[in-house]
């Protein structure tokens, strides 16, 4: 396990050795040590507001990036002061580590025990989000884990700012954060395949990262990825509900992935809704497709013929395609095929047929009368979020600090062996 | 997610197909009726004893296994009463399906539930025991999931009977086992490269085995390893309790992976303890190697030079390597650097010492005062085992029913929007 991988880069091995060494001190930390860190760190980045905002200054000036992706790497003084209550968030969490998750003796007398522990070294590779890298440094440190980060070129002023200010806070373990070279494309593929250097490995973005991620890696990886989410209004909808959740879920921010793409409608409910829900969507700006039978049933309404590969596709964008389904189990049976088992959601007033698709549907997260908005680890409630999880091994959905731990057996014999 | 690499052939694409559309149905079966199969299953593989005997002695006749694989392949009639009583075992098991893990409301009143629920086709690629088959199978439906295994190729006649019996056992539903051909040595590759199609993976073998799946696999894997094992006698121990101890843990069955490979004794008892324990564990025909200290210690007995590959080396065999260590720190360092992280123990009456050794030994499982070959599904009372995993994501150290679940949230709204 402890082998390094013939193949890094002095520079990577260095850095990742690095943070090897230092897992083992960040996992020792108390409670209150990490607290106090991730309080001087908000301090800090307080203290260091003008560079900070230089650096970001200067990343966006050398940028040539699309008006969304520009938006997405701009740091505001209101955007910092949100940094900064986000290490406050993790600070407040309960820490993980040590937490007893059983304990039972067996008729040996050996007593066992099952506890929380770090995962040691965690990599995250990235885009361009500043507060990506903020939030890993704290979810990392207060689970107890050395982090390795792996941001987006275009915010290497940024995160060379941030990672310099975090790393030179009182009390921060040398090598307990490590930035690899963004310059550089390899370093992704170094940290993907560093077995025993590297225990974890989270990539966050677009569908072809994931895609890399998935061939190359040969650490264990918690995949996140895309949400071709889905809204199924059921024939026992309360209409106005479905209204004002199709609305939100589609146009309140069209860019991320836990908003809807897809419209499925019960054909019982399909001549009165489809058109009014079509008029209303095309209100407000959403390009629209359909199935056959969605554009029949508005004749007048500019819907687009929407094509096999529009029922896989995240748009990502102020588009959806909308479908007639004869059944719940026609819907449950399109999400299943279609999906990306990210989020999904039914209307109906039906207790029963909820519960029907709560359970059938395969996704991380399914929704009854509410907008698939809602898949994010604020807002579950879980504090600042690592990423949602799209498989199904280690966390689903969205995760948080307890996610970023794995388990150890501690056993406590008076002296047994095995017969 | 749903659409098949187009790398398969057609054999494995229809078998993995197959599991695919019957892992809804296997999930959806109540308690009840999963352990009203397991119960017929027990019944048919009784019916059949003869049936499973006549295929195991042709694979026993065909093979050129050495002593100890045949013996691994080899069923006797109390072996399969055990693979009866395995499946009743996990009769017994509570069923994690449905089992609601945490609920909470949130401000907003979103009502959020964190379910099990299955992973939906499991893979095992596995060698020549006939018990895996079965706890496999037995395993899998449980905890509502659809098996795809992949056997050794000298087991073929002895899984393909055993599979034909448990498949054609009355409830099962159709696809809820499949044995792809282990004739072809691609079918393990398709396996590892089947995203969409297996939700999870777990190879059970050797280093390379494991190895092998670890660069290929683009599906994720539960991996399970070697076990380079250490006891740590400390100056604080008791010496009657180590002996017993290390002899068992060397000796009761060194083929296996929980078995020690190592000892290290501190230097504060190294000039009674040392040679005491070589002449005990040469009387039980252990072949020994030690440092430098451990030889001049020992100068008259049969103690060999231990060379650096001998400390990552699991011998799987009547051989073990003994190194004296300065302190109790030492000792941690030594282990964290050569361990497999599978099973380490301390020797102690030092009850801070032990619990420094608990805590920082990074291991699976970590022992005071008893012996290492208790990491067993069986031995820590969590009935049959899919196997012991080797690394921190998902699971770590023997695993069975939970750990063949994943999670899924269940948000339950009254017309929620996200502002």
């Amino acid at each position: 396990m402890s082998t390094a991988p013939a193949s890094l880069s002095v520079s990577t091995l260095e850095k990742l050795e690095s943070a090897r060494r230092a897992a083992a001190e960040v996992g020792r930390l108390s409670t209150a040590q990490k607290n106090e860190i991730l309080a001087a760190m908000a301090l800090e980045i307080n203290r260091h507001r003008d560079q900070i905002l230089a650096a970001n200054a200067a990343d966006l000036a050398a940028s040539d990036l699309s008006t969304s992706s520009r938006d997405r790497l701009l740091l505001t003084p209101a955007r910092l002061t949100a940094l900064v209550e986000a290490l406050d968030a993790v600070r407040a969490l309960p820490d993980p580590v040590g937490q007893v998750l059983a304990e039972w003796t067996r008729p040996n007398g050996l007593r066992i025990r099952k506890v929380r522990v770090p995962l040691g070294v965690v990599g995250i590779i990235y885009e361009s989000r500043p507060n990506v890298t903020v939030d890993a440094v704290a979810l990392c440190l207060k689970s107890g884990n050395a982090v390795v980060l792996r941001g987006g070129r275009e915010a290497i002023a940024t995160n060379e700012a941030l990672v310099r200010i975090l790393v030179g806070t009182p009390g921060v373990p040398g090598g307990a954060v490590e930035l690899l070279d963004s310059r550089s494309r390899e370093s992704a593929s170094e940290l993907m395949r560093a077995r025993g250097l590297v225990d974890v490995l989270v990539p966050r973005g677009g569908a072809s990262l994931i895609n890399h991620v998935v061939e190359e890696a040969t650490v264990p990886v918690i995949e996140t990825g895309a949400g071709n989410c889905h809204v199924y209004v059921d024939k026992a909808a309360n209409l106005d509900v479905a209204d004002r959740i199709v609305i939100n879920a589609k146009t309140q921010r069209p860019s991320v992935c836990n908003a809807a793409e897809k419209l499925l409608v019960h054909q019982d409910i399909a001549r009165e809704y489809v058109p009014r829900i079509v008029e209303k969507l095309l209100a407000a700006k959403v390009e629209l497709l359909g199935d056959e039978q969605t554009r029949s049933l508005a004749p007048g309404q500019n819907v687009g013929v929407a094509g096999e590969p529009d029922w896989h596709t995240e748009y990502l964008d102020l588009r959806m395609a909308i479908a007639v389904v004869p059944t719940l189990d026609a819907a449950i049976a399109h999400i299943n095929h279609y999906s990306t088992r990210h989020s999904d959601a039914i209307v109906t007033t039906d207790e029963a047929r909820a519960q029907r698709f709560l359970n059938q549907v395969d996704s991380a997260a399914v929704y009854w009368n509410a907008s698939t908005r809602f898949t994010d680890g604020g807002e579950f409630g879980l504090g600042a979020e690592m990423g949602i999880s799209n498989q199904k091994l280690h966390c689903r959905g969205p995760f948080s600090l307890p996610e970023l731990t794995s388990t150890k057996f501690q056993i406590f014999g008076t002296g047994q062996i095995r017969n």
